[in-house]
């Protein structure tokens, strides 16, 4: 007998009917001697309803009423997920977040889950009934009801299952595991059997957003293994879990891009201490994230800054960077916006030499200019032109050994 | 300073610009220097849309989970409210059954209030906030969430006026006040200006639907002053309170009627004892209420026996008590489901003779058949064929001097 937290998302409880087939599918493995905990999330299209509803009454909704009212989404769909189990001839409990308890800090639409009681699960557990908890809803400390944010029934799940010390934790999604790259711009995509969390998070923060990233760290953090599947097949997904002697093999699990950032260069920047700093405090103390940041070699004491920032926040940032630039004396400032970062990531990095050259070399045939590069332990990415972004990630996906293999049709 | 208890039902909150309304009126209230909790019904449309989801997923929901479910209507009420006092620039809390607390027993659907908690509340008030509490919510002894059944916010706001040991408890509905009888059939229904708690628990037991009864007698037993007054206007409505020595002098303070019953009449029963208790077993087994009960004197050792029960469960009736009246060897069972229930409710009956007779006289001038009587302390009750119902209304409120004063025009 295994204990078994289960998160459905709202895709999969759009409707009653959907309802309905996911108690049946609950119900099934239930029957085969687990006990079920099940985490959902609010039907599809009921979070937007009610955020059009607060925005018809005022543009900025106090944000503790806006997480009482977004709140009753998860609770419709555990109370009628609860009915449905019910009505089919077994038992079972809804629990709100309330009733957990989910404990939160008070960040109302943001908050972080500070713990969870087990005590009530565990008695309802015991009584053999399938639990329902609503997800993405929490309690702070003064008994206020708070939310977690976007995908935050990922983490509601992860860290129920953490709490309960459950065998596994298993998201349900319209996808049906996490591929080694995009499927839809790369057709030989294929499902990975199993990734490390530490991969999870490079691909998850890189572009693949299939959990939630606060989910994968909890995982990471407790120990639990997150099977990521499909709700409309009975196949298996993808094994999140800690890494493996296996795992080590594989040089690179995934190649991902994004398209997300833009590029700054500052030309003839004066090469002297504390430069730097000075350039990027206005960009800073503005609330822009600066990701990548490259310092050419200084040449006749000056030298060319390149950076990325968020394209949201690129006019923004070209606008305090050439006061700064004026203010210093550099020679001028250049902006890109038609930039990618395709990167690929894999535990065996660590331990093979030559992978950022071979990288560098497959990008180089395709007559790809590798704009900026950067490195971390188990992930190398580098900026590009975007234009270029479905031929590199395709190039990279087959020189990397990561093409499916060719269907018995072919 | 007073601290006022409000509720308002579901029609005074349909859509967002009703809920801004309601919103302006409370802190015009609140402007005055008064401390404000505001009870609030699910937005009308929103309860009996859960429902019809409820039943779309299986006939008979579970009453735990539909009690979650319908909790939410509240839910949403309060968090919009507390958003649109904040979006005006006063400072607004919304407050759940769990976290007021709202104690009750663990009856799904129709729970009743235990107790409630003021600590939360009152913190809030003394940081000068108005409190917006989800009506017809609360919790058992379990921590789980219960509903108290159709009009339950108006038993929620009594409940928290006696507890808070509020000044008043005004609750704001689509019609002005209490009438002295219902001004659709009697143009000439007077609003009254106070009532007492018994005279209204009369009134409303026999058809004045202004009140759910259970706030009546919670509001009676703690001595908790009602206003029911209009949510569109700002008229004083009517005071439901403890009897004033005033109010013992009026003899008749209004006349109701009902329709929702109907008779059977039992021939020849023979007159041994026992018989009744025999006749009613297989009614009362089947859970039917009878209500008024009339055994003529006996005859030649044969009695007759006349009773009322609920129209819809006439049918049922007659079935049973036709099988009983064989067994017992009485004559015949007859039955009329075209009856009214015509009665008069008023404080000054104790002290005043003759009010029957005059009731009695009132229905004989206009060759009103009186088929039952009964009678309590401050009601006398008849039944009449139901055509002349509406007849018998209006001369019974002109003979008690209930007729408004002609207006200055007529």
């Amino acid at each position: 007998m295994a204990l078994i937290v289960q998160k459905y998302g709202g895709t999969s409880v759009a409707d009653i009917e959907k309802i309905k087939a996911v108690a049946r599918r609950v119900i099934g493995t239930y029957r085969q001697g687990n006990q079920m905990v099940v985490v959902l999330s609010a039907m599809a299209g009921q979070t937007d309803r009610l955020i059009q509803l607060a925005h018809e009454l005022c543009k900025e909704p106090d944000p503790r009423e806006l997480d009482v009212l977004m709140a009753t989404g998860e609770q419709v769909s555990v109370a009628l997920f609860a009915m449905a189990v019910k009505s089919m001839g077994y038992d079972a409990r809804s629990l709100l977040g309330f009733q957990v308890v989910i404990h939160t800090d008070a960040l109302y639409g943001k908050a972080r889950i500070h713990g969870v009681d087990t005590a009530r699960v565990q008695q309802e557990l015991d009584k053999g009934r399938i639990v329902a908890v609503a997800g993405f809803q929490g309690l702070d400390e003064n008994g206020n009801i708070t939310t977690l944010g976007r995908g935050g029934s990922d983490t509601t799940a992860v860290a129920l299952a953490a709490a309960l010390k459950a065998d596994v934790c298993e998201i349900f999604t319209d996808v049906d595991g996490v591929y080694t790259t995009d499927p839809n711009i790369c057709p030989k995509a294929k499902k990975l059997e199993s990734i490390s969390y530490e991969e999870m998070l490079e691909m998850a923060s890189l572009g693949a957003k299939v959990l939630e990233i606060r989910s994968v760290e909890l995982a990471s953090k407790y120990h639990v293994p997150i099977h990521v599947r499909s709700t409309f097949t009975n196949e298996k997904g993808t094994m999140v879990m800690a890494e493996t002697k296996d795992m080590e093999k594989i040089v690179v699990s995934g190649v991902t891009y994004n398209k997300n950032d833009a590029r700054i260069t500052i030309k003839g920047v004066p090469d002297r201490p504390g430069i730097a700093s000075q350039i990027f405090q206005p960009v800073l103390e503005a609330g822009i994230i600066v990701d990548m940041i490259i310092q050419n070699p200084s040449e006749n004491d000056r030298t060319d800054l390149t950076f990325t920032v968020p394209k949201p926040d690129f006019h923004r940032t070209m606008k305090l960077v050439r006061d700064v630039a004026e203010q210093i004396g550099a020679e001028r400032v250049m902006g890109d916006e038609n930039i990618a970062k395709v990167s690929i990531v894999g535990l065996g990095m660590r331990s093979h030499a030559g992978v950022a050259q071979k990288m560098f070399d497959a990008l180089a045939k395709e007559n790809i200019n590798i704009i900026m590069i950067s490195t971390s332990e188990i992930k190398i990415s580098c900026i590009i032109e975007e234009k270029y972004t479905e031929l590199a990630v395709r190039t990279l996906h087959t020189s990397f050994g990561l093409d499916s293999d060719p269907k018995p049709s072919d």
